[in-house]
């Protein structure tokens, strides 16, 4: 059985990473593609490496025939998602890839945003997509929140640790190293090749980046109290990929034993023995993540570096993954893939 | 039923990129990878980012039981690889990727390599392992010679104007732009990222790469007498790809039809609309070609731009390719991914 | 005595260039910037880089008291040039950087650049800024128009063969790869760093780029007959920089010489060995053009590769190699840097 | 008066920056170039950027006349700069850029580099070369040990603080971001544009990198007891450049005043205004320093962001820096070179 999907907001990075997963997913077809500012060209007119696929017209959200649709990937941007997703059939199953589901309260969405939300209603109702911590959830969720990417990266090293109590909580830092793909196709200066090569920029510095309200939320979850941490996410010259060095306080072996317990049946994450560290480039264009853990020569203190893709399993390979649970798929459908290297 | 893979040469770029691609073929399983200079060691200690797959430890030519192989992939150096294959049992089928096995005339090989060929007599049986071209032989071949990269990408957007006579054949010039991988994973000054960042140039300036031999002997025998064009490769910043730019004399119209009649049924290889060309990127790790032609200002003359992933399509994505049809499997087996973008 | 210098149209990379040259010039002064959507702010709030220079705010063009200074950089963007020039007192020296004054003929500006011209009269009057082939006449300009970097770069390798009549003038072609920072500081989509990471594209092929403009105006008067080149530029993964590939037909040390005779007291303009060639890289951020000569292997053909950094000598440190000459300064002046490599 | 200048170990890329930077220095002359390994050569053959300059032929360190060298920059590997300074003339002047003489205990240097040192004494006699902090003594100094390029970088943004007392010295973090270029030379797999193209990747995890043995001296003594401070280097695909990021206990308003204190009047370190950060390319080719601290949201925790070009500020720019010193020239002489963007 084939299920048909639909993506709105296929014309981003997000949009076309899902589409190149899908051609390879042995179950799923993408039915429509909706981009209300591109609706009418071929979406090899956007994405030209595209071209070789058998794709739907771009068209506008409106001329979808959602009946027909077994599931949605929403990948518009943050603000218009939640505008959008409330007026969709409440039958459909979706997974929003914007930011507008990842925060329960409507006040943290605030916080972080700016504005109120259009549909606190399902705040409450989506399910937190970080696959591997609300797994049962998603099986029969309707809607999932995908995570930020940075968010993703930060977890996938941090809440085994703060779930094991391995670590002092307040004292964790968080130091990012992310392609320029996690902006999206945006034509903005900073972004621009002239700019980033031979270049690296720390951004968002002392606490305002709003994946900060992602890692707030679920760390203070899981610990039972107030935990912030520090995060510094900094953009440099590559196009895909974030590589996190998280530095905290606990014993080495014990991060590590930490680590190893909450991954060991997982098939994406995987666990470097203790002294090793992962490379960015490692998991290029898949749906893996790596962590590795390093003693620093001070006693109590580790390294714990993560690295992932920030398109697909920060983002598209994620969002597959959860939809594979929705439909009852096995989980790793279409998300095999060996990363590109070199 | 699962065919048994052997890669001899399992440590350099190609190998790894038959590695990628064997991960998600449906009916291939690696059961043997040859290093001799690493073997002991894990394939995960070479390539990192292999190391979620369960892949056998490296082990020297000698340790395999090649009764045990359905095919064998001999990506070793060239001139070793000669020497390794005619070792080999006779019945096993070998598609090798050196450049030992694509000249058929001992005196071509030596005025290229400058050594006399150690196997003069395989050099006649070999198939010539560009599939589009040689697809009947390939099936039937015990030893299949996989190209230049830079000498698909070239023959691929002059075959069939030479084929068709709607070219020049004294005035053909081929500008390409490379990547890094073409050259393999060796330690060189030129390669370094200091040395390459920011930078461009041209090498083998003048008539002296090796894959003219091999455009020689193939347009030679496609038009039925010598065909000597003119080839300079660029290094660009960048690890993989290759844009072919050729220049020809023709009538623009004449050349797109000649390609377009060419590859009309070809699922790797697309001609674009008159007009418009590809870009390296958009078949960034498939096996994908893109051709485009645009006609000059000045009448009589069109410009054809190529492009392809020097480690797959113009490498190991061949290799596979041609293992299949070798194999008795459906070409396009495993080679179906969609491209890596951004 | 030091010399007050306005340059207009400051906030694009030519300004920011022109900027970062003066900072090192023994006579020249920033006496003031203009930048009209910027006015009012810092030149370090758009170019942080600059921050160490003790520089004048950005202001409009209205706001500069023009006869307080002795020599005017005009960086702004075409079509706006030609307005804002004309209205400059009669008595300023300028050297204007946009694509306005390059071509003599009004039919040929209109018919590259779609527009009537403005300023037909100081079309004629403006003296081409390729200095080593106008320098005199650039002495005592008034406007001296810069050339496109492009048209710069072929020029160099071109202008002495067609002069020398060593080359056949019907079968000329320029195959460019260039950086980014060509394009300028404009938030385009090709030219993001997520685009144009492990990316290569052929633009305006098939005769449509404009520089084709020079190239024809001064080719065709150097041979006194039309003279049309074939010409692609391609976008590398760079921010800086142009290398082309000059292919000629022509006696290859006929093709040296030629180039040896035209630029052997050239300060900036270096002939290599017969059968060596340039790397782009090799002339960074510098004002040096270097040249090199390759026979083909076929005989009567020549490979021609010149390099030269688009920002410096293609545009802003040619346009300060023309404004020495027009005070009266040496024309080396605050030009000698030597190349950041790597 | 123009000084001879010898340059020992000219073939790597610190001795190819000094020739840059003597380029276009008012008062030095390149007067000898040796490299034992490519004695004979041209220095244009090692590196072609640089065949504009009329320099002398690369000679064996014993060919030189030490007689006529008014200060030599050593730009040797560590261990083999030792043995070789301790045969020069005594009353030579020396600029060392290896590691040899950075730590002044041979417990300490033996611990981190693993062999004796073959001249103590010199160790006790030579000065360290963080110019800010070194200065008078530089100026009477016969032998300057030039700092690690990733130790000068952490020191310009720590020590202000921890001599102020400002900061936790229990608690500071150090990540770095690094170009290949930190690395030399060298061609190692790691190293190459392959390898590296979208890539980043922690090195010397876990307290390793010898530059803690820097780090340790120097902040020890400032503190007047044992500091020993985090430190994770990481390889980004750039050639030049390092971006420190310093996450440090303390009031970001009193880091702040410490810093401003501390480089009121220093002519290539410049803080930024509070809550601003640098770019690693806003310093590119020259000798400049920027350094901005921005508050975290947690009170009491403040980010600093520091960065300079490792070849120029963090290796040879200090090198002539220091070398200015000794020989009573401007501090600042040839130094004032303005920074290369994009």
């Amino acid at each position: 059985m084939t299920h048909k999907i639909a993506i709105l907001g296929a014309s981003g990075y997000t949009g076309a990473e899902l589409v190149r997963l899908i051609a390879t997913h042995p179950t799923m077809e993408v039915a429509a593609l909706a981009a209300n500012s591109k609706a009418g060209m071929k979406m090899s007119d956007v994405y030209p490496h595209l071209r070789h696929l058998n794709l739907p017209d771009l068209v506008t959200i409106e001329e979808i025939d959602f009946s027909a649709i077994d599931l949605c990937f929403c990948a518009l941007p943050h603000k218009t998602s939640q505008e959008v997703i409330r007026t969709l059939p409440e039958t459909l199953k979706i997974v929003d890839l914007s930011a507008d589901f990842r925060l329960r309260d409507p006040a943290a969405y605030k916080k972080w945003y700016g504005n109120d939300h259009a549909a606190p209603e399902m705040q409450q109702e989506a399910v937190y997509g970080l696959t591997e911590f609300y797994r049962e959830d998603i099986k029969s969720a309707r809607l999932v929140a995908g995570t930020g990417c940075n968010a993703a990266t930060g977890q996938f090293i941090l809440r085994p640790l703060i779930g094991a109590g391995v670590i002092d909580l307040d004292e964790i830092i968080l130091d990012l190293k992310v392609g320029a793909s996690g902006a999206g196709r945006s034509a903005k200066e900073l972004l621009l090749t002239a700019e980033m090569t031979e270049n690296a920029t720390a951004y968002s510095v002392g606490g305002t980046h709003r994946h900060l309200g992602e890692f707030d939320q679920e760390f203070s979850l899981i610990a039972g109290r107030p935990v912030e941490v520090q995060f510094t996410p900094h953009l440099i010259p590559a196009s895909r990929g974030i590589l996190a060095t998280g530095y905290v306080k606990g014993d080495a072996q014990a991060v590590q034993d930490a680590l190893v317990a909450a991954y060991a049946d997982e098939p994406f994450i995987h666990v470097l023995p203790l002294g090793q560290v992962p490379a960015m480039k490692d998991v290029r264009a898949t749906n893996l993540c790596y962590i590795g853990v390093v003693a620093d020569r001070r006693p109590g203190r580790a390294i714990v570096v993560g690295t992932l893709d920030n398109l697909c399993k920060g983002s598209s390979g994620q969002a597959m993954q959860n939809a594979n649970l929705m439909l009852g798929e096995d989980e790793t459908a279409g998300l095999m893939l060996a990363p590109v290297y070199p």
